[in-house]
This record gives structure tokens, C-alpha cells and sequence, in this order.
């Protein structure tokens, strides 16, 4: 488990940019369960981060002073700038973003990275039809509420999964799952079987665990389940696999991996998708904030035991 | 465990085929992985066998009687017909075969079910390309020995995984595999990184447990893992789930589950293309024939030991 003796807090001078390079004032930063994995000395997906390096973290952040062409003094960023107040970047992967259009947070979140998580996860991978049964784990966190809430656009029956009452109604009363289960009160293996009559065709998992294995015992036939992440087993040294994979075979089933980088060339198709569904008032957002650029140890911690609710944010600066 | 204690052996008068049907004697009765999951009272692809109930089981038999205008005595056909001397049968699902063309054993293996099975489960669902690495767990096995094959028809380097070196060097002598592990006497995981340099394309699972996970350790990017079995976990009440399938993400890989009987429309496509590599000399096909019907507990435990060499079957009569 990580925890706050796992990060110094260090105080060192403001860089200043050269030629070609920014200096941005971090206002938002993002929290991530993925950030967990970044921690391990292990291949994946990015290098780890390693002793003494600042956390790696993406935010929204506003231009102090541009030396690059592309951005000017007071544009609003997101860019992977770290858990830091201040940051140097030589523009790569560095966005603008419009502050009138939605809160800065958003950015973060549903129009962020977890927006096209959800999106390409869902849709290209889960391959929902209209009619069918999509179960989302992590039903109110930054994927997951988005995720529920296209496949509820997309025309099927969704049953969300997520811990506590206050969470599910949230998730049936505002985002429009047709169901949620409460994982920490209720069975979740008999409410699938309540709440899934006809099985589960497609699941989005984010949780992993016993929860992978209760959704198994519930497959439609050709079920497709997307391994977004695994949450209940980030901070385990002995990950607890899915002793019901045979179900896979069972039913012809497929449980598919995926990362959101592998879409970038397509993200403004999310975005437009995204943004046109949040104007319409077909797709909320919920966003957490936290305060304080210090409290970055304790706020990740609210991930992985569950207490964050919606997309969780640092607020660095005003 | 399923052991002889699970079995009777009955005696009752040959029955008599009513109109529409025809009596067959048995010849050759296949023995099956699958048949262990036919024992378990649980949900799956077909209904377990019943307490008290002929063990079902797939054989080439000689039509003895026919009241059925498809059938004519002397007849050589296949079909489910169970594990006894004599079946009556409607004829549904019921095939004529030709005992020129093949030796009889070889249509419960290369040219059964197997057969079809590596041929649907690589090609449709593993999807190997020129030049990829194909792994194939159960290599000299009924399933395993024809996939592996088909990977090297294709054009693919293909690294079996059997266990025992009399079994290795059939695979890599007579089979064509460009490497053969020992699981019984090699470290997998070291092997794999040896063999497999550039990651697994393909992995065609027949035994789940150890060995699947050590391949989930090797993948290459956008890995197919075809689960057809999972032959180290059927007599395990607490199955082993794979706990490195988070490299599914990592490597944006998916793991799918195929039955054959999904493929019945295009058994004509597998059956003409298996039979010209044959024909051709390209693929070998190896069969375990074991005797007496009264043998088949023992015969059948073979199979979870690994004891078996190629396709097992069990001959009952000439």
C-alpha cells in the first residue's frame, strides 16, 4: 500500500525556460489510480518513476512565461507537468484548453484522459449494441461514470457497480444507470443475476478482484470484457487472478486489454462526441477536489480505498 | 481427481434400432479433456453427464442394423455415440467416414474434432501472421500437435510447450516446432524469454495454470491468447486464475474462448484443407490407442497426467 512515507515534499527555485520551452503554474492536478503502477519497477505501458524524480501526473495548468511559439503568457494548458507548483515543458503533449466551455477540472476528467478511457474502452473494444447489457465497475469514478453514461446513450441497459448507497443512487438518479450495485453492502454475484436476466455482454472493468470473478459467472455468450484496470489489486503484491477465466471459454468470450495513448490520432473525435453530449445535458460529470499541493500522498490514498466520488483533482493554485 | 471409482461397468441386452434409426458397434471411443467438465453438475456448452447415464464420448462405429434410408450395415460412420459396445442412434450429427483415406483412430483426432478445434481456434480466433510467434501449450497432444503445425504452414515460428524430452523431440523432429520447453524439467518463464525474443503473437492454451501465466509474462503488443482448455485446472476445485493478466493491458491483448461446435458450417473448409496438408506430407498426425472398454477410467486418467502421446483413444473392437 502506498502512503505519505513514500513522497518527500522538496522546495527548490522556479526554473526559468530557454528558448522553445514554457513555464507553466500548475492549477489542477490530476489523480490516478494508473499512477499506482507508474510506482512499480516494472515494464508496462511507461516507464516507471523512479526515486527522486517528481510524480508523474498530468494537470491544467496556465502559462507564466512562453519562450515557444505556440503558447503566450495566461493560455490554460494540460500537459503532463508533474505534482509540482511550477514546471518547465518544451510544448510536446501540451494542449490549450478552453476555460468558458467547461470547468477546469473537466479537463482532467470526462474531457480528459478518463473521457477517452471510457470512450474508445466502451466503444471500440465493448463494441455495445443497443439492447444489450453493459456492467461498469468503478461506476461513479472518472471512467467509469462516463462509460455508463454512453453506454446508456448508445441504447443499452446499464448496470453500474460501486460502493456505497450514496454512489449508486448518484449513479441511477444522475447518470442514468438503469441499476447499481452496492459492492459493499450487497452480494454482488446474486444482484448481477437480479439486475442481469438476459447475462452481460459487455463488462468495463476498472476493479479487478472478486468483482471480475462475480461478473464471469454472469457472461451472455460472445461477451466482450475491457481490462481498463484493476484497482482492488494495484497496491497487492500476490494480484488475485480471475479464477472463473474459464467462463471464456464457456461462452465465447473475450477479455481484451487496452491503453488510452493507442488513440490518440482519434481524440478529437472523442472530444467533439463528448462535448456535444455534455451540451445536450446527456452526459454529467461529477468532479472531487482536493486542496493543496502537500496533501498529493493522503488524496491518492482516497482511490484505493474508495472514498473519492467522481474524478479526483488537486486545486494547486486558483 | 476423477478416478475408476466414478465409473460402473454395466451389462445390458443390445437394444434394438427402431425405424429411422440404426444400430452401430463401436470400433475406436475418443477420450477428451472435455469430458472432465462433462462430469461437474455446473452450467456449461453442453449438459453434464447424469449419475447413471452412458459417459457421453465421441467414437467411429460400424453400422451393425439400419432402419435409416442413410445409412446402409457395414457403414463406417462417427458420431456420439458413448462409451459401450453398441449405440442406437436417429443418425443426427452421425457421419460417414472413409477408412481409405485414413486410418480410423485419426477421425477422432486430426480429422475430428481436434482438428477442427486447432484449425477454428488458431486461424479464426488466434489470427497468426507471416513471421509471428505462435506458442502452443499440450504441443503433442490431439489438439496441440495439429495446431502447431498449421502455425508452421502459415509461416510462423512456432515454440511448443510438452512435457517430458521423448515428447520435445517429436515436436521438434517430427512435428516441425523451431523449439520445444519442457515444462517438466525447464524454468518456463526463462525458456520462453529464450525462445521467444520477440514476444508471444499467439498463444494457443490447452493446460491453463503455471504455464499460462508464464506465457502472460511474454506477450508481444497486441497478443491473441486462444483459450480452448485448461487441462492442468479440470480436476482442481479451486481453479488457478491467470494472476499476470494484467499484461492483457499492458500489451493490449485479449484472451478468447472458442468451442468447435461454434464452427459446424465450415468443418467441410477445415476437413478439405487438413486433409491436403496431409496428403502433401506437411502435417503428421500421432495417435495413443489404448484397448478394452472396460480400461476407459484408466485410460482417461492418462490424459490428466500427461501421460498420453498424441490423440488418445480407446479401441473396442476390430
Amino acid at each position: 500500500m502506498v502512503g505519505p512515507e513514500h513522497f518527500d515534499y522538496v522546495e527548490a527555485p522556479v526554473p526559468a525556460p530557454a528558448d522553445g520551452e514554457i513555464l507553466v503554474r500548475n492549477l489542477y492536478i490530476s489523480l490516478d489510480p494508473a499512477m499506482r503502477g507508474w510506482l512499480n519497477d516494472a515494464k508496462s505501458y511507461v516507464p516507471p518513476v523512479g526515486i527522486g524524480e517528481v510524480m508523474r501526473a498530468m494537470s491544467v495548468a496556465r502559462v507564466v512565461t512562453s519562450r515557444h511559439p505556440k503558447f503566450a503568457e495566461g493560455d490554460i494548458v494540460s500537459g503532463i507537468f508533474g505534482v509540482q507548483d511550477y514546471a518547465v515543458s518544451d510544448g510536446k503533449g501540451v494542449v490549450k484548453v478552453d476555460p468558458g466551455l467547461a470547468p477546469l477540472p473537466r479537463y482532467l476528467g470526462t474531457l480528459g484522459m478518463p473521457g477517452m478511457t471510457a470512450y474508445f474502452g466502451l466503444l471500440d473494444i465493448g463494441k455495445p449494441q443497443p439492447g444489450q447489457t453493459v456492467v461498469v465497475s468503478g461506476a461513479t469514478g472518472a471512467v467509469g461514470q462516463v462509460v455508463g453514461q454512453i453506454a446508456r446513450i448508445k441504447g443499452c441497459r446499464v448496470v453500474g457497480i460501486a460502493g456505497g448507497p450514496e454512489k449508486c443512487r448518484h449513479a441511477t438518479e444522475v447518470l442514468g444507470y438503469d441499476a447499481c450495485i452496492d459492492y459493499k453492502h450487497e452480494d454482488v454475484k446474486a444482484a448481477l443475476r437480479r439486475h442481469c436476466p438476459d447475462g452481460i455482454d459487455v463488462y468495463f472493468d476498472n476493479v479487478g478482484g472478486e468483482i471480475l470473478d462475480a461478473v464471469l459467472t454472469r457472461l451472455a455468450m460472445h461477451a466482450r470484457i475491457v481490462i481498463c484496470g484493476a484497482i482492488s489489486q494495484y497496491n497487492s503484491s500476490d494480484v488475485q487472478g480471475p479464477k472463473n477465466y474459464l467462463s471464456l471459454l464457456v461462452h465465447r468470450a473475450s477479455m481484451t486489454g487496452m491503453v488510452v495513448f493507442d488513440y490518440v490520432s482519434r481524440y478529437g473525435d472523442a472530444a467533439r462526441d463528448l462535448a456535444e453530449w455534455m451540451a445536450d445535458g446527456k452526459l454529467q460529470s461529477r468532479e472531487d477536489v482536493v486542496e493543496g499541493l502537500e496533501n498529493f500522498p493522503s488524496a491518492l490514498l482516497k482511490l484505493f480505498s474508495g472514498d473519492n466520488f467522481g474524478k479526483l483533482v488537486l486545486k494547486v493554485a486558483e
